[in-house]
């Protein structure tokens, strides 16, 4: 139960523990036998699909689902009216607020954005529920929209939300607003900082919305009986908070939902809440059949959760030896239609990395009829550190000191104070620009019109509840009972720290992801928090099993357990007065549990503390075609601080995912919204993603500074990875052109109407 | 670990052990929901096809499958040669001989039995792998074969096995034999009892195989990936137990394989072993695709075990005053093509009622060309009491003593030896008798042709591996992880017990059947051990969970642990000493389970001692057609000692249940064989089931001796129910024809054979 666990030695070498196993889910994923969302049926299952508004804003008049109901094959329609109402949602305590994401998945007074779900058809074929959409009347009257970020702040926008009164704010205002929270985060006096500086730059920047860009879109299946009870098989990054959701959402208990992950094609943060999920249950509830539904790209881009689009001004000062000063910035963040932008972790993230006295951030959570945020790798926190990390590399310039070193002089260490509240522990952060600079990629030579940028990321990482149980077959082989979705290799890590524990080699232990019902809670996979929380679980697990084992044994010889120690997958006797027996290996004791009380098991639930923060250097060479404004990358370098990395493959694959992904916001992804606030470029065709022949290998080097509150030192290395890239190739661009791009993405236009401008300049 | 518990109080009631809640699978059952053996499907399913042998008995000289191979649709057929040799197979260690199962599920040197699986072929669809079976060539030599029991004991039988040599025979026999093994159990001196005897009666009995019946043919699918791991999903009474025999057979290590049991349409002991399973895998591994097997009708009758037939000779003496002085048996059971008749169950069963100081039982296990017998119901029991019950009524007609009395006299109680070993703790077998006794159906008139039978019925129970998940949900309602197939209503009973002991409303637990990767490991549903087994770890497992939210509670009040007790769903301080606190409900406990270390669960592996004895009491009226040799039972009452009944209403269903499937072996039931050896009616329309026109409504009385070995006092019901009932008619038919038969079934053309030797006679 207490999640704090004895580390094991930092500087041991394990012997399972940092090898690089094959991926476990590898081979089902390429010959397609993973079973993914939509990868699912059942006797007598329909097909679910989901009218949208064609409008941006909009008050729903009348709902008409008569002609629908009325054609043959259609088993279901679901509107608002079959929804409990908001005011009957119990007050959750998740992250999320329930009545928010339950008036997304279904709209009730307006619609908020285009893409957002009116009504659902189940029928008994897709082509019929298509037509069934059709045949639902909506009487719309369609109001004026806002999809841009400050256009919402100002004064006189259009209001979504006519009860949303901005928190934070004193005296409490007596108009509603778009603005949903004001909040600050305060340290030292800024002004004062600010007079100590030689150099002083503020930039405003402007970061566009992208899109986690999973390659499998939402799919579920929902199955409820006449008695009450159902069950679900959902695509998810955390099915126990989609029971959760579903449940709340629809006023079942707990226990009447079992869901059960399916494998997943990519999640990124944006799998971590509910889409259809509730709405196949609800259509399932009343048309008494297995329902499932699946998005189309269309939908994933319209109706899912990007991440915000933000807008924020930075200013820093620094004295002339590179000691930063004073910073003070504003971030403004939309979060969709619905409050909850990740604007609070932005300004978490953008400072934590330098120990800098004079801090003054305001951050503006703000809706916009857009879809309703959700999650992306390191929410918040890339746009707040894109600008953070430009205005460093322009007071570099004018210092004319090495970008690294400028950050190595101001780096937070063990003992600083966080921005953010507690004081660091041992973190690897002057260790990652140390390998960065000394780095070969650091002393390439460049050619004109290439540059070399540099930026810093951070992110905090979290622990969180979790269970795992740990099951010993009679041949010797080991069963984990995992409840977080395997998103980035969480099996192959639980596997290889139970296989150190036990002493057994990693190929006699298999994991799974059980379902709801089979395994206590588990929260959802994301923040970085799986290696670290289930790990510590896993081997809070196998220690259980072993001293089940241990027990056992010292039956077998007659004497105390204390007396039996475990070592290398052999219980021992230990200490001169425990008797001169043979050891007994992890497999022999297996063979015997029939005859030595039963099954052999080992469980865990936690709620884990101790996450480890992560932090990681990113060095990246780019060349700008000035005839084309394309930006080509030339070499790409991630050095972060994996703690310990348990799977050194699957790390490194972390680092490569998040800078892929961070050099596609960079350059091109972006939400393209028309006059009439509906959505350009719903597809993957004109929201340009990085292909693998967009991008060079990408170096990474694992830097190990143990976490001293996981027992193998884990820190989670998932999200980090996505925070310096945008800034690391501005930068680049600023170095490869001499011009400063302050808005993403960095477009081939954009990139060409800026060596205009500076060739007009110059 | 220990599974030893301290039982409640026998003399309280509990608010929910003992109510009548509906049933939780009953609403997805009676609607089509609950998804069967053949309700799952994958992408890119095979249907794979068994191929049988037509003869009894034949040498495989050769299989040509490449015609079958050609045929486009067909993915894979596998043979003999598609598994692993039986020398490479492990010695296992469960109750079946691991060989003989592989050698059963697939035919080696020789097909043994007509419908002997000897090849499979897996097709996109069931037509092509039809067509496939037709176009494998298989070259047999026919040999002689033997069906019968006693024609496969006499001298010059053909032999099935040339390496088979009668076991427990002294000296050592140097011919190979059919005769796999002799043995006895003896008490006192038979000789001795015998002289004592007053009356000494002596018969020969003949049973006939019966098959369980169960309405869902056996039905898998099997889905093995390139790497080596494989998942199932089968109808089975134990999922662990087919992972075991499939991974042992096909040489996997038990980690690479996942079995999911389906729900089950009845089991009955004939879904306790493999028989399509390690098939459908060997078919999956070569196609590199998920094959689905299902067996119809005519495969389940020939080629899946039914029970033995039996031939056996019973002699019983008793005093004038009904005192039985001595019993000596011989008891001859086939078990199909393979070792392991049931005999040693049926030698142990038929004299445990009786407190006789003079037995000798001999035993023999013979192979016949037959599919190799499974259990059924009471593996063994009803036959050995059919040939003592119908000799202890034979005698109370020649005492002119009651059925009843006769019985009462000699009947076990608490301290009594019983036959086969252990001395007996608290028992019923009196209380049946008496309320059998005093019940009304014993006062009913009866008629002319009318005749009333009794026998009463044993069955040790047992106990086994076990092992439940107990996990709390933050809404206060619970989740059970069980991993015993649910045959007989142990969902609903394991969640009264835990309901019961959580201080819960009944309706806030559900409970699942997991899979073999989530919960350890479970021994197979069956031998009446789960309400006892699973029952007791689910109790541990609620227990653990309490402990645990009272180390919460001991934590928020900052008292000891020891100072909070559980009462009725409350936590509460205990003593003077606890302080003054207000007691906090299970489920304010829950809610709070973040903030107190993260989720509550509760855990227990067990290896369950502890089994109550079963025993049961039925009295039978029948009247006899002389004119169509038709039985009609007019009442039936089963009286049996449920130890405590948790869910009254289903162990009412397992009397009854157990009742009519005996009734239908009595009357009607039965294997006939043609002159070749091939089966003349593998269809329930020939293959004489009763239907509910055919019976009465059961009476039944739950008398409740409790279990001093389980918490609540309960034993297992449902093997017991089925062994009365062949005497119980028999009996019957005697009574009211004045006519004894000896030979089952007693179907209408042996009725009015034997009334017509009875008007010779007379």
């Amino acid at each position: 139960m207490a999640a704090v666990m004895k580390p094991r030695d930092p500087d041991v070498t394990y012997s399972q523990v940092g090898t690089r196993p094959k991926r476990p889910d590898g081979v089902d994923k390429v010959t397609g036998r993973a079973r993914y969302g939509a990868d699912v049926s059942a006797p007598g299952m329909l097909i679910g699909k989901v009218l949208r508004s064609p409008h941006a804003h909009a008050r729903i008049r009348g709902i008409d689902t008569s002609r629908a109901e009325a054609l043959e094959g259609v088993k279901a329609v679901v509107t608002r009216d079959d929804f409990p109402g908001l005011d009957e949602l119990p007050d959750g305590g998740g992250e999320e607020v329930l009545v928010d994401v339950a008036c997304n998945v279904m709209a009730r007074e307006k619609a908020l954005y285009e893409g957002h779900a009116v009504a659902a058809v189940a029928a008994t074929s897709a082509r019929i529920a298509k037509r069934a959409l059709g045949l639902i009347e909506v009487d719309y009257e369609v109001l004026p929209h806002v999809t841009d970020v400050d256009a919402a702040m100002a004064p006189g926008a259009p209001v979504l939300h006519e009860t949303m009164f901005t928190r934070g704010v004193e005296p409490a205002p007596s108009e509603p607003s778009n603005v949903a929270e004001r909040s600050e985060i305060v340290q030292g006096d800024v002004a004062e900082g600010f007079a100590q500086a030689d150099v002083i730059v503020e930039r405003d920047f402007r970061t566009e919305a992208a899109h986690q860009g999973y390659i499998e879109p939402h799919a579920c299946m929902a199955s409820m009986s006449e008695d009450g009870s159902a069950e679900m098989w959902v695509c998810t990054q955390g099915h126990y908070s989609v029971r959760d959701m579903c449940a709340q959402i629809l006023g079942l208990p707990l226990s009447r939902l079992r869901v059960t992950a399916s494998e997943i094609g990519g999640g990124f943060g944006g799998k971590t809440t509910v889409f259809i999920e509730p709405t196949a249950l609800a259509l399932s509830m009343k048309s008494g059949r297995p329902v499932k539904i699946v998005m189309d790209r269309d939908e994933v881009f319209r109706a899912s959760g990007p991440t915000s689009s933000a807008s924020i001004s930075m200013k820093i000062g620094a004295t002339r030896d590179g000691r930063i000063t004073a910073a003070e910035g504003e971030l403004r963040y939309q979060g969709g239609a619905f409050r909850g932008s990740p604007v609070p972790f932005g300004a978490e993230c953008c400072f934590a990395l330098y120990d800098t006295a004079n801090v003054h951030l305001t951050c503006y959570d703000v809706v916009v009829n857009r879809p309703k945020q959700a999650a992306y790798r390191a929410p918040g926190a890339p746009m707040a550190s894109f600008a953070v990390e430009s205005v460093l590399d322009e007071i570099a310039l004018e210092l004319d000191m090495d970008p690294i070193e400028l950050r190595l002089r101001n780096a937070v260490k063990e003992g600083s104070k966080s921005i953010y509240g507690p004081s660091f522990g041992p973190v690897g952060m002057v260790e990652t620009l140390e390998e960065a600079r000394d780095h070969e990629n650091y002393q390439a030579p460049l050619a004109a019109r290439q540059g070399r940028g540099v930026a810093t990321g951070f992110w905090p990482n979290y622990g969180g509840e979790t269970s795992v149980t740990l099951n010993v077959n009679t041949d010797g082989t080991v069963l984990l009972s995992l409840g977080t979705p395997d998103i980035g290799g969480s099996r192959a890590s639980m596997c290889l720290m139970a296989a150190e524990e036990l002493g057994v080699p990693y190929e006699r232990v298999r994991a799974i992801i059980a379902d709801t019902n089979a395994l206590s809670f588990n929260a959802t996979t994301g923040g970085s928090r799986v290696t670290h929380s289930a790990g510590m679980a896993t081997v809070q697990a196998a220690r259980n099993a072993i001293d089940n084992m241990r027990g056992r044994v010292a039956e077998m010889w007659g004497i105390d357990a204390e007396a039996v120690e475990w070592e290398d997958g052999y219980a021992r006797p230990s200490g001169s007065n425990a008797g001169d027996f043979e050891p007994m290996s992890f497999a022999e004791i297996a063979a015997l549990s029939s005859q030595t009380g039963g099954p052999i098991a080992g469980h865990a639930e936690i709620n884990a503390a101790g996450a480890g923060n992560s932090f990681g250097t990113h060095v990246v060479d780019v060349e700008v075609d000035d005839q084309t404004g394309a930006v080509s990358v030339l070499r790409y370098l991630v050095v972060q601080d994996a703690g310990r990395a348990i799977h050194p493959s699957y790390v490194e694959g972390q680092y490569q995912g998040g800078a892929a992904q961070g050099v596609g916001w960079a350059l091109n992804e972006e939400y393209i919204y028309g006059e009439d606030g509906t959505l350009q470029n719903p597809g993957f065709l004109d929201y340009r993603m990085p292909v693998a022949s967009d991008l060079p290998m990408i170096d990474t080097v694992i830097v190990e500074v143990p976490n001293p509150g996981h027992p193998y030192g884990v820190r989670g290395v998932g999200e980090t990875p996505i925070v310096p890239p945008l800034a690391a190739v501005a930068n680049a661009v600023a170095r490869a052109t001499g011009r400063r791009l302050t808005e993403l993405p960095m477009s081939p236009p954009r990139i060409l109407a800026a060596l205009s401008e500076s060739a007009e300049a110059g």
